[in-house]
């Protein structure tokens, strides 16, 4: 296929090698100078607009920050291909595509490593494996569009996850976002505590790992996805609000037991193991249930679908 | 010296292997008849009871989970020795050997690793280089005792930090017992949620890692010290209040940045990196301005002390 990749830092960079590896014809633009020319400088065909780049291409995947977006899909207007993403939030990204009137449009989020940035980081190898969640929306995603993304992404050794927006970004919010602001409280109770510091080992470690990413960071992809995250946030406040409470009864042992029993046996049972693969024709409804059951795509044969999912129902309550 | 261990689990047991390795003339009891043999066998010397253990030694170290604490303490009536323990939670401990009116008592909680368990487990080595908290009470502890217990420890190659046992319990509620409960909670929200079990990856993993600890003794040693962890975790949940409040501002980013600046750099600066060597006189105003400026003690000579400081002061507000 003829494919363009916006942004080329280490997901669209990464994505731009992996794409022309697997033989597809590939162009590219970032909107920097530099890393324009360290991407022609790697053999790649590297346009100096975003117009140009996907000009005569069928697919355009833009790699570029959420805050960059907006003026992407202002210089791709336009283009009568087929536009994704990659962002870490897909409900705001789908709105903007609405509102600049993008004809054809899936929204996509590979899960992959991010401590590296930029293109000379860039790996051609960085999604085997991992997580690609590829949206789908009951009444309006064309689903050939859906299934030319999920077999060009499959090919790359991706395990695609088809889901809506909202349940995307309420699923993202709760294991991503509300963990870097727990890491974040947590951390700041050593301020003014220098006992506190030297004492602290393995589980403040652990528990607090991700507060080290830079604020910025934490910041703009929370506050991305404020009101999942607020949603998701205020439902550990009040669990943690009941343990508080619990640790004043007579006997807070047995009290706070069975909360802790449950979340001992669904961190056991973390991360689910892969059951036996499965087949199945690709709708809507179908591929919603299988993403909702925490299943997969492994591969697309026409409308045919190659799947996977969990062995263990434990996390389906 | 002549020392007696009651209770050969990993602590107790790799403490009785620990001393002996040091050329002292030890004597152990467990309360279990194959941990005896097991530690006899390893050619120490055990007794069938706590009283026959300690009997003639000078210090006793009582290694029991702190439900059994009470009732060896009831064994040991009658014993004139130094005692000390092992137990995470220190200003409890100190009230039951007050209410067993134990003539000598300075409280320990050394913080080594507790990934295996049992005498099975025990390594002579397991405190190189571990923290060993030694409380300090201005008014009451003997600091002869004290300088006993520190010379011993710090002999067997630990950091000894000299601290009241509020100010450790409340150290530990921040650093150990806080985190585990954050974890559960976090680990909780994949309760009847598939999708979320298979998206969760790094910040997940690392943010409940605890929370496979079994259930049992997460809540032991929360409801164990259930005051200082009501505390630091209601210090914890305004500040998530305060995030998620945060997020609802209609320029959310802004308005979360500068707390998670803040956490950024305080976990980017820990663990503190030791400062410069220093020398003491041991007094108990002086020891406990070391603790609480995250200091420790490295040897003791007489009462000469050899210590430690953490370089940056980042912690100290």
């Amino acid at each position: 296929m003829r494919i363009a990749v916006i942004g080329l830092g280490l997901i669209g960079g990464s994505l731009l090698r992996a794409l022309a590896a697997a033989g597809h014809e590939v162009t590219g633009f970032d909107a920097d100078p530099a890393t324009r020319e360290l991407a022609r400088a790697a053999g790649h065909r590297i346009l100096d607009s975003a117009p140009e780049a996907v000009d005569g291409t069928e697919v355009a995947a833009i790699a570029v920050p959420l805050p960059h977006l907006p003026r992407v899909l202002a210089d791709l207007a336009g283009y009568r291909g087929l536009v994704t993403d990659v962002t870490s939030v897909k409900g705001p990204v789908r709105a903007l595509a609405d509102e600049h009137g993008v004809p054809r449009f899936v929204g996509g989020h590979p899960m992959a490593g991010t401590a590296a940035s930029g293109f000379a980081a860039a790996d051609p190898d960085l999604f085997r494996g991992a997580i690609w969640v590829l949206c789908v929306e009951p009444h309006s995603t064309d689903l050939a569009d859906w299934l030319t993304l999920a077999r060009l992404f499959t090919a790359l050794g991706t395990r695609v996850v088809p889901i809506t927006a909202d349940e995307h970004d309420d699923a993202v919010a709760r294991i991503s976002h509300v963990p870097h602001l727990l890491a974040a409280a947590l951390t700041s109770t050593l301020a003014g505590a220098p006992l506190s510091a030297t004492l602290a080992a393995g589980s403040f470690r652990d528990g607090t790992r991700v507060a080290g990413t830079r604020a910025e960071l934490i910041a703009a992809m929370c506050a991305g996805n404020a009101p999942a995250v607020h949603r998701e946030l205020d439902a550990v406040i009040a669990d943690l609000i009941r343990l508080r409470d619990d640790l004043t009864d007579t006997a807070p042992t047995a009290k706070i037991l069975p909360y802790l029993e449950k979340s001992t046996k669904l961190r056991q049972s973390w991360p689910p193991t892969p059951g036996a693969p499965g087949r199945m024709t690709a709708d809507a409804d179908a591929l919603l249930a299988l993403g909702r059951s925490g299943g997969w795509v492994t591969s697309v044969d026409g409308t045919e679908l190659s799947t996977m999912r969990p062995e263990t129902d434990r996390f389906s309550s």
